[in-house]
């Protein structure tokens, strides 16, 4: 079997629990997975850490990322770079862990069209009511936070169909099970086993020959 | 989540053990799953049924079917035809089982050509030296039979890449539970859950008009 890891992209909606879905995945199987840490020029909050929440950079340093193709995929928001280094990505998929990168549509398709044996999961509530009363929240955000939220949300609606694999998070503990089935289930495709029907083949021809 | 079956086609190496998989996942899942059976115009062996084994037809009646354009696939063996009937395959989908059709590669490569949501699994032994054994028998075949299984198997490991998924057969049940979580993850596929991302849609656009 495939022993090299396989990349997967989470996106979904806000609100949908991706965050609580991947800390339950990486605390079940830590030996299996690696979450991708992002690089970003914004400063370091409060308690986070350079190589855990993010790889903190400066404005040259990540322009320089970019220049030198070490990223997968980068975006802007406000003022901030956010991007994925690729070293990172590969180091973990050589040791054979399945790389985890929590990322938005766009960021996604990026990484699907420079690297096509991606995997691309999107994470949705049960029901558009539910998504609702996530989106409208608690009555304490201001109508300008809830209509941006439902804008975002409608693009979000748009890019499901990329996505390999849809997952329903109603109960957690399912849908981390599920998850964690797609992505083990990965490995037995044909195109990550390549060596393995080789192998046969050529096998087959010696017997062939030595008949 | 999507209530259609799934249209699942099994191939693999003769001695692979196909026969005995299929058997053990309908024993474990009854409900969840049709196999697909097969018309044909060979005389019934002792024992075989109409509807059981074979849909067993006339040649005129198996012209008739391929006239009516009412097999998915069908292929000429020595004297005989062998097909898949359509209607007993779209029925049993609609009633919501995953179907599964234990044919060759040729069969297969047309099947997906005209259904390209069909799911194709190949089925190997453990290891090339496995495959040998099983091939040449319990020394108690003609060399021309021997023969002909390699040229076979040959013709088989070249059509591998073409497949979706490759199991290997090494524990009985290890592949059987695989090869259960490998179909039944395909319900949770995109393409396969439109309608919900549309109403997704929908009752998101429905919200946004409502502010």
């Amino acid at each position: 079997m495939n022993h090299r890891g396989i990349l997967v992209v989470v996106s979904g909606f806000s609100g949908a629990g991706k965050g609580t879905l991947m800390k339950e995945l990486m605390r079940q199987y830590p030996e299996r997975y690696a979450l991708s840490i992002s690089a970003t020029t914004r400063k370091p909050r409060e308690g986070e850490q350079d190589g855990r929440e993010y790889f903190f950079k400066t404005r040259e340093e990540f322009e320089q990322l970019i220049a030198d193709n070490a990223l997968i995929e980068y975006a802007q928001y406000v003022d901030n770079y956010y991007g994925t280094p690729k070293s990172y990505v590969e180091d973990q998929l050589a040791a054979g862990k399945d790389v985890i990168l929590e990322i938005e549509i766009q960021g996604a398709l990026k990484v699907k069209q420079q690297l096509p044996d991606t995997l691309l999961l999107f994470v949705a509530p049960p029901s558009a009511a539910e998504l609702k009363n996530r989106l409208i929240g608690r009555n304490t955000e201001t109508m300008e936070v809830i209509n941006s939220r439902m804008a975002r949300a409608c693009e979000e609606a748009k890019g499901m169909e990329s996505y390999d694999y849809l997952m329903i998070n109603d109960d957690l503990q399912e849908c981390v099970q599920l998850m964690h089935s797609v992505i083990q289930d990965q490995h037995y495709r044909t195109k990550f086993n390549r060596d393995f029907a080789a192998q046969m083949a050529e096998e087959l021809n010696e017997m062939m020959k030595g008949e």
